[in-house]
């Protein structure tokens, strides 16, 4: 994924995950230095509806809009953070 | 939770998430420094069949047998690693 891209689109993850990618609220994960491939899976779980719970529906209406290249992006970015 | 308690709970969870809490393949998270709440919230997911695809199935069995004072121990232990 292209981490430049990832960081224009993190603009709408960052009042939960964080300008640097450490969660606002502890009952969110930091994402920073998280693996890329285990955080595509993740976001593509969340658009596939296979989690529910927690804060799933938000993720849900984060994850539907974007393209596996938006998700490939984003998990550049964060696992590129420290 | 009690992260000691938590370290003899974790033998299980090593051989993927890594017995410093880093991931063996980059397709399973870093458990390493992330936040206890939300690891506590990820395995209750698990244990109450909120989450689906991915490695699912495998982590229902894991979460499956644990006590909430279990999950608790391993969510202070996993966020107490850096």
């Amino acid at each position: 994924g292209d981490a430049a891209a990832g960081k224009a689109k993190a603009a709408m993850c960052a009042a939960c995950h964080g300008a640097n990618g450490i969660a606002s609220v502890p009952t969110y994960p930091n994402l920073a230095g998280q693996n890329a491939p285990y955080l595509e899976s993740a976001l593509k779980a969340y658009k596939l509806k296979q989690r529910s719970g927690g804060q799933a529906a938000i993720m849900y209406g984060m994850a539907a809009g974007l393209s596996d290249a938006d998700i490939a992006n984003l998990a550049a970015y964060y696992s590129g953070l420290k």
